[in-house]
């Protein structure tokens, strides 16, 4: 038996035992976005490094940074002369409570219809540990085919502000000949997915104040200028009638779809009724000129957050709001700069504001779009793998999420990257009830493991 | 010396005590509109009715109602030929929370530069306190010169739901010549108003939804029609360009203003610097074909008092919010009816809804306006009280603000509704660091004192 053929035979035999170590990680709170949860993202952080350490992983640190900490690990045992990968993941996650609407507290793990489900269970603690059980098990099983390193990060909910200085201060460390991020989803399991296109980000806050406190409406109500009421009008003017983004501008760097790239997204199209079921609308909506696919992967959006202002605990309070408030992002693509978008979007918001109130507008952080070619070895390998260990061809597809690092990681260490992303479009990821599939974790520790072979058998790479 | 005489003394000489117990009543966060201080709201009932005994009050007892109960006192010493007045207060509050901005914790009574801060300490706890310290100077005093009645009730900040049928059921036991009711204020210490008319209300809450549950905004912003993006398009239709309110059919039962009412609201005129000073806000908004007072009095409103959607904490959450919540109440002047405005107004915005969510209008609570004629003896005598008690002259004026209340006394119990409301315009009612007047308090209960006595000189009522 190969080494390979014992890693994936080792990986079912420890099924039950993976999936109850993942359940220790996702009852740890580690959510980045707020810093009454710093504790907890320790916390995962140092279980991250015990887990590592445990399947024979070497190197393994808790790496400071000025945010939240990286933790490395690494195995060198294929030698020099074969290919190193590095794995990249995130230990943190979006808030999440009950309150919020979840059938179960969010931070303790219920496996319930074959998914297990959990605050970050897909997003992305479930698909980073896949490749740490990928590697347990070649090691349990005499060794792997290449070198790995693992650079698994705090901060990616809050867009990876303190990464790039990392990855730039430690580029001997981390260098290796591809990374592999599975942090990405397919629309079905039988439907496999590569994603070669991420879209980009800029998050703002705008914040309305006029009056220096809450007025009784009934003394002021008809001559000042409500706050929530100006910035409902400021919001209003964001898009056009056709659902396009009115920001002067905001498509100025938009790359036009060929025909041919059209082509290649319409054989993963959404239908309306896929769309429907997926999300509980009751109707699609957007830009009409392109397909829903397209709408959600290949064009820009710009979307409200979060709106608050006044009361809105239970009854009525009668008064003109103090202040209100909006987050508000976009999701941009290639080749669109977050911070000339950030400009663009500010400077339109200030010029619409009413000389009648106050209007901010903060940036809360940014994200580059990426696009990864796919006809490089090393996706193709990926789609080998997939072959292999998933049982399904994949298909190349544009991711709509956004994932920072990987145009960082691409650009400043010059390795593709290959998103081998494992959840499935439905787990609810920064909704409520996020869960992950049982049977996508064990498929895809399968198909980790396949990977390394695949690219231990690619010609030696040129150093 | 006289009764009357007596009685401004006692009050001159207890003025600190009185302040001490009014004190005791601002602790008890008895605040109407959130169901977790239903204790602190029969808390505040025992205590008035404690207060009253203490005084001197008969048959005083914590009346039931479907909702919060009605504290009810009298006294009829006076005797079958002489007036009676009923004294309508209330003693709930609306919700305050230090982190709403406060100097000081809302519910504990701080005394700085000559000022009561406390939720509650001008609407209504110390205004409807002065009558008390007045009958009760009289009682001290040999007696008062007129019967009184007590009617205090404890949903005054949730539109009075139960106070009708209250009164419907107790008309025998309310009877009485005329009400007088503190609840309003004056633009300044030397400016004291008579408040003959105020504005009605219609407050509803409207809810838009669309996805089962929060959406990723990578996997679904573009296609799906974001919840808090479709509120604000509605919202944004409420009013038109020139600040008046879209609704159709929402001006239809406004009665035009006279000349000769115009003339009388410019007495009482609100200077732009009077508004911006007082309010914050960096320019005045509204109407251009109406003056500042009239905005605020005379004309009908549209404030959204409330917006919630999606992410509002710290930092950023890229969701599709699942739903979207605002509270909008319109400031409804005489002859509009508050039902047949929300129907106006719920009717619209259904009809404005986009197909690609699901909304729902609904009504918290309304409130008729209402108008008393200011030549009738009642109104007069209130006016003489002024110029001996208080030392100024009033104005007739409109105030702005909702008491449902107001109309329902004077059609129910067919008598004259006298306001004479002893707050000033910047007391912060309803917003942060309520506050009233301690000269206010004091000048108050020698007013409330003088008016009894005035009361008692007009000829005796037709009964």
């Amino acid at each position: 038996m190969s080494s390979t053929s014992a890693a994936r035979q080792y990986a079912r035999d420890n099924a039950d035992r993976f999936l109850e170590e993942l359940e220790a990680l996702l009852r740890i709170p580690s959510i980045s976005t707020d810093p009454a949860h710093a504790g907890d993202i320790a916390a995962a952080a140092d279980w991250l490094t015990e887990s590592l350490r445990a399947i024979g992983a070497e190197n393994v640190a808790v790496m400071p940074t000025a945010g939240y900490p990286v933790v490395y690990g690494e195995w060198n045992g294929a030698g020099p002369d074969k290919r190193t990968v590095l794995v990249y993941g995130h230990y943190d996650v979006v808030p999440a409570a009950i309150e919020d609407g979840w059938d179960t507290p969010p931070f303790t793990p219920v496996v319930k219809d074959g998914k297990v489900f959990a605050r970050g269970a897909t997003d992305d603690k479930g698909q980073l540990f896949i490749h740490v059980k990928a590697l347990e098990s070649y090691l349990a099983s005499g060794g792997a085919p290449v070198n790995l390193k693992f650079l698994l990060e705090g901060e990616e909910e809050v867009a990876s502000p303190n990464l790039r200085p990392f990855i730039e201060e430690h580029r001997d460390l981390l260098a290796a000949d591809a990374c592999v991020i599975s942090d990405s989803s397919m629309p079905a399991i039988e439907r496999p997915a590569i994603t070669h296109s991420l879209r980009g980000m800029t998050y703002i806050e705008i914040h309305v104040d006029a009056p220096h406190d809450d007025l009784h409406s009934g003394f002021y109500g008809g001559a000042v200028h409500n706050p929530a009421l100006a910035l409902v009008e400021i919001l209003s003017k964001l898009h056009n009638p056709d659902h396009s983004i009115a920001v002067p501008g905001f498509y100025d760097d938009v790359v036009p779809l060929t025909n041919a790239e059209r082509a290649e997204i319409a054989k993963t199209d959404m239908s309306e009724a896929e769309l429907l079921a997926a999300t509980g609308v009751p109707a699609p909506w957007g830009e009409a000129d392109f397909t829903l696919r397209e709408r959600v992967s290949a064009r820009p959006t710009l979307e409200i957050n979060g709106l608050l202002s006044g009361w809105t605990g239970p009854g009525s309070k009668t008064i003109i709001p103090a202040r209100a408030m909006a987050k508000v992002s976009c999701r941009l693509v290639g080749n669109q700069d977050p911070h000339d978008i950030y400009e663009k979007l500010r400077d339109y918001i200030l010029a619409i504001a009413p000389p009648t109130v106050r209007v901010s507008v903060e940036l809360l952080n940014t994200g580059e779009p990426a696009l990864i070619d796919f006809t490089l070895p090393e996706m193709q390998a990926a789609a080998r793998a997939y072959e292999i260990g998933w049982g399904a061809s994949p298909v190349f597809t544009r991711g709509g999420g956004s994932i920072p690092i990987v145009a960082d990681i691409a650009h400043l260490l010059q390795i593709p990257v290959v998103m081998m992303g494992y959840g499935l479009d439905t787990d609810g990821l920064h909704g409520t009830n996020e869960h992950f599939s049982l049977e996508m974790f064990h498929r895809g520790i399968d198909t980790a493991i396949v990977y390394l072979e695949e690219l231990a058998r690619l010609p030696a790479p040129s150093r």
